[in-house]
């Protein structure tokens, strides 16, 4: 994961086939700030006897894993972008083998199985838009980088075998802006809803700001307060702590681009 | 499906756990009206081995099927109201084999399995307090009545071995508050959320108001609209399609009173 994004507006004007195509390509990066206006998905996919417990965990928590689509066993499409392949259109893949992760290629057409299911789980760069559009500053996008995500001391609810800690993904923002992200965010239920917490990172279980788990170190400015949403890495944190055999997933912030506009999934 | 529920403010004020007591110890009737605040659930209890098309239904079809919570196969309670029993504390079931109905029982302690996992559902029911508070009348609780549910034309998203058609409920709404009735249930998705249709029920498929498929006529007032919801008996209208050996539902507005208070399905 490196830091290989920029704060650019091309980046975001490209049209979410476009975006896909160049990382068919290899082009390799976090996706924050790509497609304007175009919802991004999580990816995790297992093994078809693993999908019930993904799909029940997701419906346990709901905050970190709303799932906008599943497809069938051994499925690579998505209604979500008709034409895309999920084998080969995200920037950057996990492979997990035993909870253990095992390689972090650009592509897993050689890898995937005809038994996996593929899970689209809302991300929290959908939101981003409309917290710009209401002048709440985007400062990893700024500094060009990976939004940070940590893992929280709070237990997801477990289901059948699947269990592990909440992820949260943090943006800084100034404390008088909290309250109108928060609004905006709880309007988008399908992409993570309103933020889980707004200030001390301790009460997460939170040490370090400076060193997340997942992501890269955002600055903060003066009077910025970290804002905490859940994100829909936790599924990775649960492979990790429950161990499938077999598992494929992102990279973390580098997400599957739908053509999706943001709206329809924000209600009211 | 009587038309044993009246308007009345008793009902409206008692706790959940006494409405479930009472449905427990045989009292039979529609649940509209009853506990007034508390979120109200559809049930639809399956084999294990369907258990996972089910869940993948309500994820492909959210609008009809919310789903609020899952039991452990075999289990028969549940989270969102701590002590109740799922075979004994609704008014009425149905009990399907092979896609037909073939009783609907007060108590399904009797028919039971180990290997059933039970999906409790959104009812609109939960958004009526919040129309009411709002100056939109309910006319089936007015007139003493099981809210109108119609089977429509249009076909959900099939998932594994489920398929089958939207049902929908319907509220006569004046013209004037159709607007407020649509904002208002827009910001509770997990409830069915907004309208599907407002108008013409041939938009739908519908051919008589006055003769639906669950529930009982309810009559409008001049100047009132008939407003459309995503119903929860759609997973029965699938049950009746797809034809799995065996489930239990609960009686088409005959619900499973919760503890957990509407407005903890308000976004925003």
């Amino acid at each position: 994961m490196g830091t290989t994004a920029r704060a650019t507006s091309p980046r975001a004007s490209v049209p979410p086939a476009d975006a896909r195509a160049a990382f068919r390509s290899g082009l390799d990066g976090p996706t924050a700030g790509w497609s304007d206006g175009r919802t991004q998905a999580n990816l995790i996919a297992v093994p078809a006897d693993w999908a019930y417990d993904v799909l029940l965990f997701a419906q346990r928590n709901p905050r970190p894993c709303p799932v906008l689509d599943v497809t069938e066993p051994g499925g690579v499409t998505t209604a979500l972008a008709p034409g895309a392949d999920l084998r080969t259109d995200l920037p950057r893949y996990r492979v997990w083998r035993d909870g253990r992760l095992v390689d972090e290629p650009t592509d897993v057409t050689r890898v995937w199985r005809d038994d996996l299911v593929a899970f689209l789980v809302g991300c929290s760069f959908t939101f981003e838009g409309a917290l710009r559009g209401a002048g709440v500053p985007l400062r990893h996008i700024e500094q060009g980088r990976n939004v940070s995500m940590y893992v929280t001391g709070r237990q997801c609810r477990p289901a059948g075998r699947l269990h592990g800690p909440l992820v949260v993904s943090m943006r800084p923002v100034p404390a008088g802006l909290v309250d109108t992200a928060r609004r905006l965010t709880a309007l988008m239920p399908a992409v993570h809803g309103a933020p889980v917490h707004a200030g001390d990172p301790a009460e997460l279980g939170i040490e370090d700001l400076a060193r997340p788990d997942f992501g890269d170190p955002v600055e903060a400015h003066p009077g910025d307060v970290p804002v905490f949403w859940a994100c829909g890495v936790t599924p990775q944190a649960a492979l990790m702590a429950s161990a499938p055999p077999f598992a494929i997933t992102h990279a973390p912030g580098h997400m599957f681009v739908t053509d999706v506009p943001d709206s329809d999934y924000r209600v009211g």
